[in-house]
């Protein structure tokens, strides 16, 4: 049987040392029913793998780290995206952990402050979680960071040396993306950016505009295709 | 200001005709406070749009059919997808219009049949209405035709002539695809295709094994990859 994976904090996987492991993780292997002596691949979410043992240990759940994996730091894919419907963000979370996005910056845009469902920092938290949990399920090492949010003008400071594309109806097919390339991506909220965004992002980020198709998608559906775009075009050598 | 996106039957616009809207679109259009004489943009979901003007006809909502546009059938993409969780099926019904996808399949898989959540063809009917639905936001023209579920070995027999694309960790980059070439893709559901089922992709249905990258996909974002790198790889001349 597949060893079940599970989530630990950062930095803890040492070889020989024995974890105790959250309370979400424990019931987790409850849930599935796990042996007490289940094989476990264990991943902090930043790098790092494990094996590692379940053993009893009075009434927490305890893991004995077996061999320690460290993967390189994948190249920067910053995905900036219009802190739309906070359901949505979340799945996104999820979503770019999956395929191999870096960084998740939620867009403050002119047309989202009115929206009353909207992303906000106060759930950064839930985001990073959906993120991290992610690990488990897709097996990449690396969780997706999940930045605070900021302006378009703020992303530019904040992220400088990325090469910005933008999501576009209309614009140039994808280009390919060297194998070390920063490449990031300025995807709108429900109903656009804003003229005056739209002239900061191909004027003060030199964005280049690619096409996503004849349709206007949803912001969420236009993310995970910048992402998946991203791992196309990435050339692996 | 621009007008409201409607949603009307397959074949009933012609210029000059009144027609009466169905429950819930008049619904949505109260909701959207729309003015009695307002301006309305008419989809049917398969290729024909129209202007219109919305007139109060007693109870019911009745709109004046303006200048019709049909626009061309795309050129076929099929998605077989691992009928795997109903809601996020769902989704992908929603996507798949989004993203230019002509046809979404339900695949019967050896690890769907035990999912106690799994999308069955008593949804079909909530899947169409959900494809027809995102002709509305993203204002294409063709909704997705939801099938009826069937196995791979089905699958080639309704869909021959198709070139078959099997989304995998490893295999090769996505290849370019021409311009009015069938484009299909087999999307496994969560846990994969089975042994079996990987044998009759690659013999019975000569699908090439695509990179989505290192981490295993959700079905969902799997699916939402496929289109969007379909959309990307398809050249337009």
């Amino acid at each position: 049987m597949k060893p079940l994976n599970v989530l630990v904090p950062p930095g803890v996987l040492v070889a020989g040392t024995t974890i105790a492991l959250e309370d979400s993780e424990a019931h987790h292997l409850r849930v599935r029913r796990a042996a007490t002596d289940a094989s476990l691949t264990l991943f902090d979410g930043e790098g790092a793998t494990a094996t590692g043992t379940q053993h009893a240990d009075g009434k927490s759940v305890a893991v004995l780290v077996g061999a320690v994996q460290h993967f390189p730091r994948p190249p920067l894919t910053v995905l900036a995206v219009g802190a739309g419907d906070k359901e949505r963000f979340l799945a996104v979370s999820e979503r770019c952990t999956e395929l191999g996005v870096t960084h998740l910056v939620p867009l403050r845009t002119d047309r989202t402050q009115a929206v009353d469902t909207r992303f906000r920092d106060s759930s950064i938290d839930k985001a990073r979680r959906r993120a991290r949990e992610a690990c488990k399920q897709c097996e990449n090492p690396w969780a997706t960071v999940i930045e605070e949010s900021c302006s378009l003008t703020e992303l530019a400071e904040r992220h400088a040396g990325v090469h910005w594309h933008l999501g576009a109806v209309g614009g140039t097919r994808c280009p390919a993306f060297g194998v070390d390339q920063s490449v990031g991506w300025l995807i709108g909220p429900e109903g656009g950016f804003s003229d005056d965004e739209l002239a900061l992002a191909v004027g003060g980020l030199s964005a280049l505009s690619v096409s996503f198709g004849p349709s206007i998608l949803r912001f969420d559906t236009a993310a995970v295709a910048a992402a998946a775009m991203t791992l196309d075009r990435r050339r692996t050598t």
